[in-house]
């Protein structure tokens, strides 16, 4: 076993770090309480330098336009991007887009990388994932009611999506429809590539979420379908393969997502014990004496240490034996790191009193918008449950 | 003892929660996501049916024009209430001006009780509660830098005030004032009537909380009083005597609170009871099947029904025993049921899954505006001392 | 509402515990550490006592020897009998024959009164409940394969029992057995007494628990009944009515169980605080004044207040409106004050140190022998379902 | 990073496992409830296999008898080893001897050596640590009253010890003792090698810990030093390095002991799983579809896992840079882990019902005897206060 980090890679991250916070903190504030349309010409200077430190879209092969870094590499950088709310926006590496550009690197055609990816990967484009559906339980991934019926060459799709995140202004979507209704379960659904400017394409409206409906990349919409027709080349991958797409999408997807939220928990320990540190509570009697605020520091750095070392395991795993061994291991990080991220969040905001529920601090806006962490992608209990079920298979029981 | 409720009194409650869930929740979404000025006029055609009900200020003594209902009625009245962050409103019974009601009708001079307290008991005018200071620790009650000099049958006042929740369009605001900086701490302070209007009174910013500054009643006010000048008459009570009647106000004051957060509680239960009830997994498969979701709804009616009852007790102690004598009770329920509601409501949130932290519920609101409640009136970590030293003070412990 | 205790009461309950402290307390250390057998001849001179304060047999009946409380007085008596081991022991009110007591002056013919119940009332003998069965799993009440068969006017009886609390010299069993196969679920089952003198009545252990096999009155049994033959008249109340009269002696005994557990609390509370007062952490610096002392101790009143009410609450519901109304409240304090217990004695034992692991203390017998209350008379997670598919109910769901 | 384990580590571990199962499993019950001194030869047979097997004393350097593994191999074999309370025994490296080892091979003079550590290593006498004191708070590790004084070539020593584990048939305790009170605090103590037989030795009792005094290794001893003389050669290290030789012995422990609470963690695990997947609820509906039960599970093993790679990684820093360089990550396991070891071991009970408390699992014994983990070795909160202070630090902090 060796828990080192290779010197190049600690450095890569420290220069990152410093850039997020001369560079990027700084819009922070008008990123919360402002439209993001506002924001872009800013970001798009952002994005420009980082072009210049040779981070541009880290995780997309070189041959696509990105730097192409190992998985565990980047497992490492997300981290560190996010700290930021704009971190991976800022390196082109932003959820939704990061997941379809690995899908389109591996499962599309020539002509599909040629049109969406590598638009994408340039940061010229953006596009969304349309998969949960309002009628349909997200925690029940073979559930769908949006269907595609091919048509000679096209495909007829019809449906009601909704929680698409960052289709606000996306120039496609990957959508999840039913092709095969009557195959087994896992083997119904495809992705199919959807233009957004195709007709009968509707969006419908961005949904507000904890008090907002937000603008452009981050929003979360809600779409639908009618009599929609693409050519069925825009189909992804084969006919049937859209769940183990979905699959192959996700699973180092969630580890991207859990380093992520082990960036948010660093800064908010970062700013709880920057608070406990500066703050009185009568006139040389800092906060950070009490033992309360102390146990919450104590049990934050146990816990961020703890989900850490199990994603970078989770993804040596991935990186070792691939993503269907490191399926338990996948499970485990999802539902602990949100589980620590919202735990970190919440006391960090106790310490900082009422300024901690205040928008002076960037705490509220994790405590708001990160909730979802513990619903998307699989909420905590089925999680927790696809964990027990694969621990008691090593006992004889089967089906449970 | 006896736990009945008297039967006039559930006709009454049930004949609010009815009014609330007919008439009021239905502009709850306009008050989640729109101006709070854009909704007045349709809340004064509430008001007026409160008014036609009887209920009109319900906490309020009769010679004031109010109900003058009994401590523990109103307090049973307050959980119907909270069930909608509308309800106070529309009775005329929320914060800050309740509380401020309650202490100009017992320290207010005849003069100050026609000036001020008959027309905010009428629901012509509003008030605000200026006492914490962004410099001074809100958990420290006898810390405060704002002082105020009596020069002649003037006071001088000079100080920095945050969260002075619905100082936006207040007519006036009680100051907590240092008047004898050399008294023993609790003695140091005075409350002081400030109309709005005076030289000197500078609203800064409606502080941005959660996502939103808010604007009117519900929103927190930073202001700078700057060598303003109020008559001597404006003093409330006695000089020094500002921090006893900050207790006054703040002892019943956290009942109301404890009852209006059972009241969130209950609404939120109510939520995620119809969710677990109506949501299917897979077609027919309900979610309330789900041993989880069976443990959150079991766990959530025992915290609420453990957190009314000891509101009712503590309220009770308060009618028979005085404030003073029920101050540990006071601070139990503090921190118990503030846990308790934000416990509920987390759980009412992911059973609800995606649609949980979207706006099309209420849960998201309480979720951001309440966790608050954990801070605010002395943070959980203050009252949980409270309760400690005072228990080893029985085990002849001084000064713990 | 009505909060207030009559003053007599007080009054009993402060000389019953004022006996306690004096003449029981010191019994402690003997019974956690020796034989049963050998304090039966002190605990006698206790019980002689008890009768000479006319409080022999709390809650029986006064025709069959007891005092006869009402249901609420034995409710409070019960919490201070509760604070040491042998409390309900020396008033002859301990499980499981102040359970078998009530099921038998309800139930019992006047023969069977006659003879079991009155000289149990006595404390001339003991007795026991054989219900759980080694190979059904106990949180399944309607599952069991010990069966009676009628054969003239007797019953023959076959099965293996444990968990039989205090069948070690007890003078006869209650027995759970099956009689009607083919009924439904909730009617298969009778309750028979049976003397342990009767042949194929076969003792085969004292389950060891925790460390200790225990004897006496303090041990759990392992039984097996071979061909066991019984009078027809032996049988308790109608065939097919022992679930019936389970859930009759259940719904109440888990208020005294509780109420016993919150006496439990108060105990090591009592303890907890007594120690953070006394133990210095280094010369002259007080345990108590540590914040995590603290916060425990505050929060240990706060969860012991709130399952105090709740029992009180659910107690004042059964006389009330009945058991059966009840159902919810006692399913509810049932999980809840049992975790509250063994919350509050884990922070006594931290509190003690290593002293809290030793014998030295009484804080490590509740730790051992009360993690039992989790899981008898109804696991918390069966309660929790109970609960929850209530709740639900009232949502129009059927049979979740 | 890596995490991968060498192959013939693997196998080692395998090895070691199946022998615990087939050969020391079985002595597990009379272990726990029967007289150690029957049990030693039994165990003397054992150690024979482990000589065999060539595992004897494997942390001990080689020179001294022992394998001499690196710190990383012998912390993943005390993770095997910590299955069964007997596993570290049977190796010869359970505490409190493997401890003392340490530091004499590290600081004894070669004469201490031979006289004292050889026989050790061989598993030919035991020894005990004597430092915590009734009258002094263990959590507060520089305060003690127990005195040496030199007179002469001898040491005088007078003091009161307690918790001395192991010391019942120990040929010597190591006995942290004061010898320069004068010093500052962390000079003030030294530590001394005292035979048992040595006059003013004096053995009070085996103190009773949940319930069983014990005898031999596995007990806690109270005992008196009364004007005990040591010759002054029975210095270990430098007279006043009591402090610092203590810090190098429980820096490395701690690791030891924290694989070995993860060691049983996976039995417990294991037994969970076993009776989640065999037991019926009813007939042929398993345990183990429960969601409660496979929340526990899935938290289970997240938690777990979370441990192990902390441990692992504070172990590797240690062989890397320290134990002072890994004084944060040390402090951090040894309150995370003793506290997941707890969790677990608490739903595997509730998981076997009424089984889960009776001897007939190994789970009670973990329940009552690792409880005090959450004590020695300093509390929970004193780590905590540690993590804390030294974060702060970084925050421009002193002195907190």
């Amino acid at each position: 076993m060796d828990f080192s980090v290779p010197t190049e890679i600690q450095e890569m991250l420290a220069k990152v770090r410093q850039f997020l916070h001369d560079d990027v903190y700084p819009l922070e504030a008008q990123f919360i309480n402002g439209r993001f349309a506002d924001l872009v010409s800013a970001l798009e200077e952002k994005r420009a330098r980082v072009r210049e430190m040779k981070l541009w879209a880290p995780q997309v092969p070189a041959e696509f336009g990105g730097v192409g870094l190992a998985f565990m590499e980047h497992a490492m950088l997300s981290e560190e991007l996010g700290r930021t709310p704009l971190g991976h926006y800022v390196f082109n590496c932003q959820a939704p887009d990061a997941g379809n550009m690995e899908i389109l690197a591996e499962f599309g055609t020539p002509e599909q990388q040629e049109r969406f990816l590598k638009p994408l990967a340039a940061g010229k484009i953006r596009s969304c994932f349309a998969m949960t559906e309002p009628d349909c339980a997200g925690s029940n991934p073979v559930w769908m009611n949006t269907t595609a019926v091919k048509e000679g060459d096209e495909y007829v799709i019809n449906g009601h999506k909704w929680f698409s995140s960052a289709a606000d202004g996306a120039a496609f979507a990957v959508a999840m429809v039913v092709t095969d209704p009557d195959a087994e379960p896992h083997r119904r659904a495809s992705q199919i590539i959807v233009p957004t400017d195709t007709p009968g394409y509707q969006f419908v409206r961005n949904i507000p979420v904890m008090g907002h409906a937000g603008d452009g990349w981050p929003s979360h919409s809600e779409l639908r379908f009618e009599n929609l027709r693409v050519p069925a080349e825009n189909l992804l991958g084969e006919q049937g393969a859209g769940f183990a797409i979905a699959q192959a999408r996700l699973g180092p997807g969630r580890i991207h997502h859990c380093m992520r939220w082990i960036g948010i928990c660093e800064r908010a320990f970062d700013c709880m014990c920057q608070r406990a540190a500066e703050r009185d509570l009568a006139p040389g009697d800092k906060l950070g004496t009490r033992q309360s605020v102390q146990n919450w520091i104590a049990e934050s750095r146990a816990e961020i240490n703890a989900a850490r070392l199990m994603v970078l395991q989770a993804a040596w795993k991935i990186d070792n034996e691939g993503a269907k061994a490191a399926r338990e291991e996948i499970s485990v990080i999802k539902f602990f790191a949100a589980d620590v991220m919202m735990k970190v969040v919440d006391r960090a905001i106790q310490v900082h009193g009422a300024l901690g529920v205040s928008d002076d601090t960037i705490l509220q806006y994790f405590y708001r918008f990160e909730r979802g962490a513990r619903i998307y992608d699989g909420p905590d209990e089925v999680h927790k449950s696809v964990i027990a079920r694969r621990a008691l298979k090593g006992y004889g029981v089967a089906g449970t």
